[in-house]
């Protein structure tokens, strides 16, 4: 359902929103790898996160009537943004729940973009009633976060930047949440770069994308603590197929590997990046072997931190 | 003595050896301001900050005799990086008097680049000593961060860059410790741009470059208290002469002032700096009426940061 045309399409109709980011070179941090890495740099894109080439391309799909209704989803991260974004942009409205224990910050810079907030309680159930009773109400279309083909599609337009950028390279190594990013990864390599392997990092404290790999199901992580706050959620079943097509392998890293990662990147790229941001970054120097002398592109997925948490994560 | 050639020749001569660092942009940022800043990111330089381009340019200056004994500063900060990156990139040794409470990742950045480190009295009187002794027993050529015609003229390339990349600017604002970068930029939009005005951010707990400039004598700041510890130097009469004849003015900012405008660089442009960087911003964003509308090159120092430093500076 997803082709290498229907990719190039949703490249074409999102440019004029997006950035066509940056990639970012270190030579320290590949003297210590011992390998190539190419950082393709979404923290610096719009939203401050790739997740506004999903929203976008979404709302870019919806016919003029459909997209005067406005424009809903369930996120407290950068897909709420995202939609808020492609809503104000695109002159609709925006309609995003939101989980009551929210931070702050979050919050406002959803508001910052002029969208109705929805608040409800902090659990799955909550969430989704809360989504089914805004759409009946007021008829937006609700854009899931990633169990949805224009947001995978819209995503895979990052690492088919990448490629146009750096069309050497070896390997593409993403981050793994509910599988959004990652699927779209796979098949935009896929596509563009067949001899492309594509790899994943996951946080050992939101494991469920390893066992769903392995099993063929949709499993739950045995438990839910990572400071990777980003890839909390589960794979859906669409996002499961495609990754364990085009996937080679999914690797894990703790929280410890996770805060070494994201030290290298503050202290020798200079970027500022979310902790979901540098769980590739962790994988790959964690499996310095397999890596070693490749030509590695590396999506940094975010940059939407609260700047209160730096005390926890470089004080160590 | 430094013309428009020399500064030409600098840059020619330092190229192979640093980063043509890219100009950024920030739509937000312009907005708050009412202004289009142009942030030229010394950062991303080679040891993370604009210094190597004056300490690379002074080694360059010496014979082939003179650099084979070595090169020797006084430095707690980032010319005492510059000068042990130039001694390795050039095949020589670095001799770096530090006072013995320099924090430890300052000395571990010098000695990664394998410089000698000699630890004096941290007070002026000691470093002079020591530096003496340093070159009198290895022969070795010192260069001083600031007040030296070879070190001026290479930090007068980096504006010449941002010229050349943003042909169109009114005003160029940069930060004043010793005057080095300072009096480089007037110098290099003066021959460059004539029409450019620069002026300079001044940290109020490190006021000696204001009050020089007003009485058009050297004075010392009235106390020295700040965050931004790149500034905390006091002019020397050679870039004081310079600053008096080609800076327009020297506003002053507070340490309020300062971390509030590292939060927006961190925030919103997503990148590492240093609190010394962001004192231009601080002083744009005080006298917005001044400032309105221009279009205001900024230079962003550098971005060698302790992290553990964070905790101060975004916790309030």
């Amino acid at each position: 359902m997803i082709t290498k045309e229907s990719i190039e399409q949703a490249h074409e109709k999102i440019k004029p929103y997006i950035h066509y980011t940056p990639v970012l070179t270190n030579t320290s941090i590949n003297q210590m790898v011992g390998a190539n890495l190419f950082f393709k740099c979404e923290n610096f894109q719009k939203i401050g996160a790739f997740k506004i080439r999903g929203g976008m391309n979404a709302s870019l799909s919806l016919s003029p009537e459909a997209l005067a209704k406005g424009l809903a989803t369930h996120s407290s991260g950068n897909h709420a943004q995202a939609m808020a974004f492609a809503a104000k942009t695109l002159g609709t409205k925006a309609f995003i729940v939101m989980p009551s224990n929210s931070p702050k910050v979050k919050v406002n810079a959803v508001k910052g973009y002029g969208a109705e907030i929805i608040f409800c309680e902090p659990n799955q159930a909550a969430r989704e009633a809360s989504l089914h009773q805004v759409v009946a109400e007021t008829g937006a279309a609700f854009v899931h976060p990633y169990d949805d083909v224009r947001v995978i599609t819209g995503q895979a337009t990052c690492v088919k930047e990448l490629l146009e950028t750096v069309p050497d390279l070896d390997i593409v190594v993403a981050p793994v949440g509910g599988g959004g990013l990652l699927s779209g990864t796979a098949l935009g390599a896929h596509y563009f770069k067949p001899l492309v392997k594509v790899y994943a990092g996951e946080p050992e404290g939101a494991a469920d994308a390893i066992l769903s790999f392995q099993s063929g199901k949709v499993e739950k992580a045995p438990y839910v603590n990572t400071i990777a706050d980003g890839l909390q959620t589960t794979l859906s079943e669409q996002t499961l197929a495609i990754i364990r097509t085009h996937v080679s392998d999914i690797f894990l890293v703790s929280d410890a590997d996770i805060k070494a990662a994201l030290r290298l990147v503050y202290e020798r790229m200079k970027i500022v990046v979310e902790p979901s941001c540098v769980v590739p970054l962790a994988a790959v120097i964690k499996h310095k072997t397999l890596f070693a002398d490749k030509n590695i592109g590396i999506i940094l997925t975010g940059g939407n931190v609260d700047l209160q948490k730096f005390a926890d994560w470089f004080n160590d």
